[in-house]
């Protein structure tokens, strides 16, 4: 079971939180709880950091920063001994959580599960800090903002856990956002796929990194809600969203639990930009100039068009970054004006990516053309496309996201009833 | 060097604290630092296990507030660096600070300080969290409030340090309390067992523990104050108060460092509460049936005195607690009237306790007597008196208590000129 930072947010949540974990254990399950932070205190020990060195050392800063989940996992602890549950913490070192690679970024590599299955044979409820391991260097790390889901997947494929029930502030994942569409419909299951690309669209519901870990390591993942009252059904009784292998969904399929969808989910994100290169002369290796810098410089490239210039040997380059790099992105290219031969450099952030996803869509041709023509019908103006095995995506004017999604929902039959 | 609370509350003033550890380190010294939790952050940590369960498991508890310095030791690693010097974090269980006994009340019992003077005689500047350590089962464990002076006192120990500087909120040890006493003088130099008798009976600068510990380790303790601002003399010039041995303090006095004194300074502590017992029965074992059920209740009996009783074969017994444990004491008494055979409980909270401290009393007769003498020429009423080798203590109305300690202060010719 994990907790987030908003049901971790002062010991009256905590009480919440381990009335849930108690329900669980009553049930006669061995369980293992990671906790994030309270809400805010992440922000106010890096803040704290960032005042003491703006260049901070990334060993130092995890010794801060991990203080803060320390904290949560012993109150936790104590919260489930007054409701007579026997329950003790496990800090990142103690299991230990062994990371690799850099501080402040670090991956797991590996956590020694034996004490923490012996504790829980022995009736022990495991309460266990998310975000933090310990370095081959002997030092505390973490593993990067949102870290916490990854910690719970792992500490689930270490274990050998059943399932990895993941508590946030929504009840599971939706065929869209529900603030945009009031029809939205809470999904039984998605597959690992369909889960990454909605997170990685814009569905932020799991950290896309978690999601890879529990794909790689088959960890059944439930999303579900720590605020639904204490007499929420059973997490036994899935009322959440599990995301689960292919092979688990066509069973669940078969076994007539869920309708088979060619699409599963629509997804939007705001936070791309749009860099248009004018005038590229059209020749091998021009494309490469723009790209290879980029790359260099970890800048996330996702859409790419190529428009026929209005001169004969040169093109329009169209491509898409996230918004919070535009700016580097901007000053590395016009850097290399003259290497790349462009003309002008033409920038939007006010545009949007909407995405329709599904597993479904491999075996069914059309969801892209439905896509298409959709849209026309509506008026909305396509400027850019990209397509995986189980995703369209188009970028679009931001003013028309939320239209184009609730055409889009309606488009592929998902609306609730 | 050790830094408490108030010079650790906030980034601004860690740097002010860096400051003075860089100077120390520009000097050519190597430097290990100790630190307390921010002012006020033990406090909000101890507030939130209470809340999370009132009867708190004490390892779940240490986990938590061990936090706390995790945090301010990080910082300040961080600010050092900010300012060019090499710096890293050493936690207690990183070192590790083995420690015995238990949880939330930790003793320690040894350091590894093998990789410390390693790191440290490669330059780095050594930053480790006080108050915490590691217990024979593996888990973070806490030395009890205001253990971080005794963490410092213990790693001075472990290195074999030249010397122990405790920077704290006042600039040394007076001869009494300067809030009372404006003449009072500061001491260039005390003894370990003045300091313990100064520290047990209300001069609260150091914990009684650290100075329990300076004496058996040998370790030299100086008491400087962290608020002379960034130009203050350097802490290798002496400028606080000296804690040390009294072979060490003989020879100071022999050099002429300092002028030899037969009391040190008057301390003075209205934390005490008298209990009067009336009419227990004056026969063998009437005392014991009083004091061994208070003792094993942990609470700490001072002073006691038996009052001749108004009818034979019958005495007053009064004696001093601690304030906090009176209405323990009381309910306790009470349980064993009939055993302890005593008329009424009379108790007072309104009592002080006034102390001469001093090692020259050993070989000095009359120091008693001044103080008696001292006191009643002022009318001042003696309710009790306790004496030790190096110390005079006597029990007096709590409105008395500045007036006596001004008296004494003159009577034994302490006033500054």
């Amino acid at each position: 079971m994990k907790f987030g930072g908003t049901s971790m947010a002062g010991t009256e949540r905590i009480r919440r939180v381990a009335n849930i974990v108690r329900k669980q254990a009553a049930n006669g399950d061995q369980v293992a709880v990671v906790v994030s932070a309270m809400a805010g205190e992440t922000d106010r020990l890096v803040n704290f950091c960032r005042e003491a060195n703006p260049l901070y050392d990334p060993a130092e800063y995890d010794v801060v920063v991990a203080s803060g989940e320390q904290v949560t996992s012993g109150l936790l602890a104590l919260t489930l001994q007054a409701l007579g549950c026997k329950a003790r913490s496990w800090l990142g070192w103690q299991l230990p959580v062994h990371t690799v690679e850099a501080h402040a970024k670090a991956r797991i590599e590996d956590i020694d599960s034996d004490a923490l299955l012996a504790s829980m044979a022995a009736g022990e409820i495991a309460v266990i800090p998310g975000f933090q391991g310990i370095g081959g260097d002997g030092r505390v790390t973490t593993l990067g903002r949102g870290g916490s889901d990854t910690s719970a997947v792992a500490v689930a494929a270490a274990i050998g856990a059943d399932r990895c029930d993941i508590y946030t502030d929504v009840d599971g994942v939706y065929t869209t956002d529900p603030r945009i569409v009031a029809k939205a419909r809470k999904q039984k299951a998605v597959t690992y796929e369909e889960m990454l690309e909605l997170a990685s669209v814009g569905a932020k519901v799991l950290q896309t990194r978690s999601v890879g870990l529990a794909m790689k390591e088959g960890v059944r993942v439930q999303v579900l809600s720590s605020f639904t009252g204490d007499d929420a059904v059973p997490a036994d009784e899935l009322p959440g969203t599990m995301i689960v292998s292919e092979e688990e969904m066509e069973q669940i399929l078969e076994d007539g639990h869920m309708e088979r969808q060619h699409v599963t989910g629509i997804a939007h994100d705001k936070n791309e930009a749009k860099i248009i290169l004018t005038r590229v002369p059209d020749k091998p290796g021009a494309v490469a100039n723009i790209f290879s810098p980029l790359a260099d410089a970890s800048i996330n490239v996702d859409m790419i068009i190529q428009n026929v210039g209005r001169d004969k040997g040169e093109t329009d380059v169209t491509f898409t970054v996230p918004q919070t790099d535009l700016p580097r992105a901007q000053a590395l290219l016009e850097d290399r004006r003259e290497d790349i031969g462009f003309n002008r450099i033409i920038t939007d952030s006010h545009v949007a990516k909407v995405s329709v996803v599904g597993v479904g869509m491999k075996s069914h041709a059309g969801v892209a053309s439905t896509m298409f023509k959709s849209l026309a019908d509506r008026g909305i103006n396509i400027q850019a496309i990209s397509t995986s095995e189980i995703k369209v995506s188009v970028m679009i004017d931001e003013d028309e996201t939320e239209l184009a999604v609730r055409v889009l929902h309606t488009a592929y039959g998902l609306d609730a009833d």
